[in-house]
């Protein structure tokens, strides 16, 4: 039960109960009779069913008699390996759970019953095998890699609270055999798997420090906004500051914000800032040694409260306005509707059922030639791995790593912060999704799971896969004669992140020549900057709001194996060249060539896109060739728009990622270099767990395993359209693989969703249509059934809970967590 | 009858019994009762028509219930005022030419009659208004423009054969009062709208020039690749060469090429070069002066056919394979059915009919909020103008001014080849479209007409527009309680011209938030080169082919009105910055921050997109600000991608598309500078008709009437996966337009098809739809009738045809032309 890794069987008849929605979603886990996996071509699974519902359509093209379409019901496949990603089972993660709090040496505490000074458990899941092993499992018929537990304890029973990455096993669980030690290998930082954890006194920080000094200037928040924040559940206001911390000098500096809390029912928080910074020295954890270091309001910096209340009920104070939620920061339907907009718009609809094939237990997908797996953790959320086209992998893996919400500004909250959002993890945050609006009606939906609390939390439907026709062909020419055109059909993979204030939509795509596409699309609420003298750094957009500008950065490691591991990154540019030749008698001429060459080392391994996109870059195989003497590869592309971070050296991140600052990195692929960020990079930016410039050492880049770790991202100076949320049409970053010489000839060529129409004088001669749905094309009509969506959105549940400590498994509740 | 401009209404009975598809293409057009147009908020047509859609379905959602959906039947309205873009009436047409073979002092023959020494219309179509004339006629009630016919006259009865632009008018001929007069005052050659043809003698080039070389060395052709060119039909080889010609020191040089002849139907003869190439010069009308000036064999020049055949028939001599056409050249089906492919994928369907109006006759469109006018010319095919949202005019034209192909290569075929695409014309290749393939079925066709050879050409179903439903949401915001997400919904005009062997597919989109994109996806046949010594140039992609390297460059014009015509572009940039703030204690901080500046005049107009997309380029209104002080605008984002040229001062274009060297172009918008290009530069590339260089000439920039081009474009270096077309998944360029402070907040928020659905406790607690379909969503439900296109596809006609000289509007009879 890999798939429903946080409930057993017996789980599924509860939940039942609980939701009518709890029907669809888990009737697809649940155990289905198993297609046997037949190997070949045109021997897929999937067929008999497609047969079955071709013998549904009857013949006639009359409406009265056209039947209703197949029903869209996902085929079911076996992989053909179980999944090493998968992650621990419902039972592993018990298990781990238990033998953890019986280590003596761990001093660990639930966290229901854990203070500020006690050791906790943060996380739980599987870890991740070294790609040598998987490599040996996938490719040589090895056994698979021996599963281990990937823990995180939160130590704070200490002057010195750390985070600690720790491994358990092997698994399962074993009292002789079973050991746990510190993580280490995968990270640069060489502290035994450990980095300090700054936030160990987040309850103390609110209660003892934060809460004192709002109270203390009631009289003036009162005074200026009619509000307050006393440290209790009705404040009118909330406080909260930069990320990361400030850490020059040894000490930890913080500057805390004060925001609105809105009077409705709206996320909108982040567009209510309100002017007003604190700055607080609390390094170490006696918070009888931590300072108050300053107030600025309005650019002037008051070192004490004193100074800022005598200056504050002086003549002449300028007080500024309050940022207020309002329709304007609500996302409803608002204003005057368009014209014809109460029509339901055009849909997509699937008439023959699914085509493609998953298993759902060991999340394994094939559609068309493409097949993969499915991974999923709490930091980095879902990642795909072992892309292959007709069974040859053309990617190991292929998976977000880190995101950068990178801010400035002329107050110390916006330029002190820069999210690196592993942090807050995309994996808990990657909710249910809408069908219909997230993606299609006829998408299948998978769950996914995290750890959190000793207890796991099932995503429900928070995975979509489906097949989209896209408004434009993938193929013609016509000629006076004929036309040759052929339907674009693609494949996607999503999942969507609201990591806070924002949404982000990850697609990976999938099309019938044989390219792929990684999207970013973000939407939701931006964070905000309170306008005075911010103008330098951003958009005026409402009351006294300015539009903060930041830079999103988005890494994301592509492991290629073009025809195995020896890999060469090529870059082909179009240069302008002025050159005479054996024909143009002494005349030189104004032209171009190409120049080619390879990243030789490590030492030139980090570059960007270069001017006028003149330079391409391909992963090639140089002992792999083609029939023509070309290397086979998959060039990378940049698509809808990629950025890499504009600040240089940042003051915030120092060295936390220093993989956002080139739009393209090669490494060679080392089991000791899995991932370019950690989740805790944060809390140790001059030494964080992973320093990605430490991963570029001279190695030789050319005919090795070699990762490419790509950035996508954008610049946001967000704008009065920004409100209440930003749109997707135009936030948006993506990159394409492309196949490069890798095929002999164009791969959709292969498809019978395409046609041929021959005309003549005035008529059609010619249908050629390729056996389209091996029926006579009359036969195929149907009518699928079109539901508007909303009629099913009275099933959306949120997260499904159980308990793992005590393990609880036939109580799973509802609880949805997201960040505030 | 503006809209079916070749044809009389009593041509439409005559065409009804030619063809099945005929009848629904025809029956858009044709008069239906106009439903009035009503003013205001939701009091937009169609309203009426969805209500009634609405009464069809019924309740009850059960599947034995469902009843069809509505019918997807155009809602017609009229046009606030008549297109001043529209084409010329089919009467028009006529009474121009005749008028025209009346002008003695015009000397004309008609085409069918003429030789190389006669004078021919080459074109007759409406000259568009000049922007001031139709900004008063659109908004101050002035009386419409003066209609005037543009014909282009090929005035070959000269020594100085030439193309003559004319103007025509006023229209309606009257014999008194009509008269014409060269045109000159849009371009920049100041020859009274006269350019050189270098065409003069095309038919005299063959039979007299090209043909006897090609026979003198037919044993060669024969011994190389068993195939001769001897000017009959049943040639198994095609000669041809450069574009433009080369036009140095006062000589026409031209290079041809060898070809092999497809042996099957297919289009693949770009495909087939055999390495061997004449030079010619050319200068001069008198075939007895040209002189030929060598021969290119394996990159071995020969002075003389003489020294060709001796090295040849000598001992030693290399000769190269050719390249023949096979399976790998067709586009039909072929190769291994992928899995479930034979099952009919997803396809979009539109359940309650279309939500946008169309004047046909007009062409007028109105989508939500936007409107707009389409035109059609034979140089740049589909424009689009006066686009408007809720009736403020956001751009006066958005349109295509030029497609530029540079190739380069070893040999002189490649390296002379830069084809500037409007000489052949979009118009007249923008054959039928596909439905289901080109456009969903669900979108509305409209047909498009050209003139040729004193006849008019109608391509049938050329326009589509339609309405889509994209895989991802506009806007979404979840929470631990509530998500709130919005479909997105967008609107597309799109049409493909297939220039001889490239398919271009042009799109234009609006999306709900107020966004627009231009797209341009390019399929068909690539023009490869020779393998032999062109490795610097292309991979080898076949037996002896090189997919030779090119540019396309597509220039666009965007003459955005921002509130009116006193418009500014401005630039924000993200910079790196290092400062101290009045809160940092003196502490230098590594940020970033924006900078603000404007194009102050044209010696500043052209610039590239900078690096890392740092710099935003937006078309404001300085005089127009939100309530905040910003300046109301529209930004232009790069979207899927763009390109400008790699060559610097190309040798085949010297003077002839100054446009393609910089991403961005601002000039000032001046009514004698309608146009970057014209279809004639290639005719005299150092001095050619519009020189666009010469439209900078330091006009100030700010609070002016400013025109922005455009260029999209990529660089082309094609692979194996060329063959044999390009796919249109990664062969894209595109920018978008979207609102920046234009608007006080995002308009998509308006829109009804969005949710909100509350959530607790495992249980959905609200689903707030706004009313979507104004019914409870049960009602909405229906079955869309789902019928696969290739049912359909037995209409398919190609172009009708109308004799104008004489006028014959009773017998038209179907012939459609590509570049052969």
């Amino acid at each position: 039960m890999g798939f429903l890794n946080c409930l057993g069987p017996r789980a599924i008849v509860s939940v039942l109960a609980l939701s009518s929605l709890a029907h669809d979603v888990f009737a697809r886990p649940s155990p289905e009779p198993k297609v046997p996996r037949i190997k070949g071509p045109g021997k897929a699974p999937g067929k008999r069913k497609m047969a079955d519902s071709i013998k549904r359509a009857i013949a006639g093209n009359r409406r009265a008699d056209v039947p209703d379409c197949a029903e869209t019901t996902t085929t079911t496949i076996t992989a053909p390996k179980a999944n090493p990603w998968s992650p621990l089972t419902n039972e592993e993660t018990a298990t781990v759970v238990t033998w953890l709090f019986a280590q003596e040496d761990l001093n660990l505490t639930t966290t229901a019953d854990a203070g500020s000074w006690d050791n906790t458990i943060t996380l739980i899941e599987a870890m991740w095998p070294n790609k040598t092993d998987v490599l040996a499992y996938l490719d040589l018929n090895a056994t698979a890699p021996t599963k281990y537990a990937h823990v995180v304890l939160n130590n704070m029973a200490t002057e010195d609270a750390h985070y600690a990455d720790i491994i358990v096993g092997p698994l399962p669980i074993d009292n002789v055999t079973t050991t746990w030690e510190p993580l280490s290998y995968p990270f640069t930082k060489k502290s035994g798997g450990t980095v300090r954890n700054l936030d160990a006194d987040s309850d103390t920080l609110y209660v003892d420090w934060i809460y004192p000094i709002s109270a203390s200037i009631a009289d003036i928040t009162l005074d200026l906004w009619n509000a307050s924040a006393l440290g209790f559940d009705n404040d009118t206001l909330t406080i909260w500051g930069i990320d990361p911390q400030w850490q020059d000098d040894g000490r930890i500096i913080r500057w805390d914000a004060f925001w609105n809390v809105p009077s409705d029912e709206f996320d909108s928080s982040t567009l209510l800032p309100l002017g007003l910074y604190i700055c607080s020295d609390v390094t170490g954890r006696d918070p009888s040694q931590w300072k108050f270091e300053g107030l600025l309001y309005n650019d002037i910096f008051y070192e004490t409260i004193e100074d800022f209340r005598t200056a504050y009920w002086s003549p002449g104070f300028v007080k500024n306005p309050a940022n207020i939620n309002g329709d304007w920061s609500n996302t409803d339907q608002l204003g005057d509707i368009p014209a014809m907009d109460t029509a339901a718009p055009p849909v997509q609809v699937a008439p023959a059922g699914s085509r493609y094939a998953v298993d759902a237990e060991q999340k394994y997908v094939e559609w068309m030639d493409f097949s993969f797996y499915i991974g999923f953790t709490r930091d980095t959320g879902m990642a795909l791995h072992d892309i292959r086209y007709k069974g040859e992998r053309i990617l190991y893996e292929l998976s977000l790593q880190e995101a950068l919400a990178h801010y400035a500004g002329n107050d110390p909250m916006q330029s002190g912060t820069a999210y690196l959002d592993t942090f807050y993890g995309f994996g808990p945050y990657a909710f249910q999704l809408v069908p219909g609006y997230d993606c299609p009606t006829h998408a299948t939906y998978l769950n996914s799971s995290f750890y959190v609390e000793e207890t796991c939390h099932t995503h429900i439907g928070s995975i979509c896969l489906f097949e989209f026709d896209a408004d434009y062909a993938i193929q013609r020419h016509s000629t006076s004669g004929y036309i040759s055109i052929t339907k674009n059909t693609y494949f996607t993979v999503r999942y969507v992140a609201t990591v806070g204030n924002y949404d982000y939509t990850f697609s990976y795509s999938f099309y019938m020549d044989g390219s792929m596409a990684v999207e970013v699309r973000a939407s939701g609420y931006i964070q905000s900057a309170y306008f005075a003298n911010n103008q330098d750094y951003g958009f005026h957009i409402h009351d006294a709001l300015s539009g903060s500008m930041h830079d999103h950065v988005l890494n994301f490691k592509a492991d290629f194996d073009i025809l195995g591991t020896g890999n060469s990154v090529q870059l082909v540019s179009l240069v302008p060249t002025t050159t005479s030749y054996s024909w143009s008698k002494g005349k030189a001429r104004n032209t171009m060539k190409l120049e080619r060459s390879f990243i030789e080392t490590e030492d030139d391994g980090q570059f960007d896109w270069g001017p006028n996109g003149a330079t391409q870059v391909i992963v090639v195989n140089e002992n792999a060739t083609n029939a023509y003497g070309e290397m086979r590869g998959y060039r990378i592309l940049p698509f809808t728009g990629t950025a890499h971070l504009t600040v240089l050296n940042s003051s915030n991140l120092v060295n936390a990622a220093k993989w956002a600052e080139h739009d393209i990195s090669v490494t060679k692929q080392k089991d000791t270099e899995p991932r370019s960020a950690h989740a805790f990079n944060s809390q140790d930016v001059w030494d964080p767990p992973v320093d990605f410039a430490k991963f570029f050492d001279c190695e030789p880049l050319r005919n090795e395993d070699i990762v490419l770790w790509l950035n996508l991202g954008m610049h946001h100076i967000p704008h009065s359209g920004d409100l209440p949320n930003t749109v997707m049409t135009t936030a948006h970053s993506g990159i394409q693989f492309m196949p490069s010489n890798y095929f002999a000839g164009d791969q959709s060529r292969r498809t019978v969703n395409q046609v041929r129409i021959d005309y003549a004088n005035g008529s059609t001669t010619a249908v050629n249509s390729f056996g389209q749905y091996n029926v006579s094309s009359a036969d195929a009509t149907c009518k699928p059934d079109y539901t508007p969506v909303d009629g099913n959105l009275w099933a959306y549940t949120g997260d499904i809970v159980v308990r793992k400590f005590p393990f609880d498994p036939n109580n799973p509740f509802f609880e949805t967590d997201s960040i505030v």
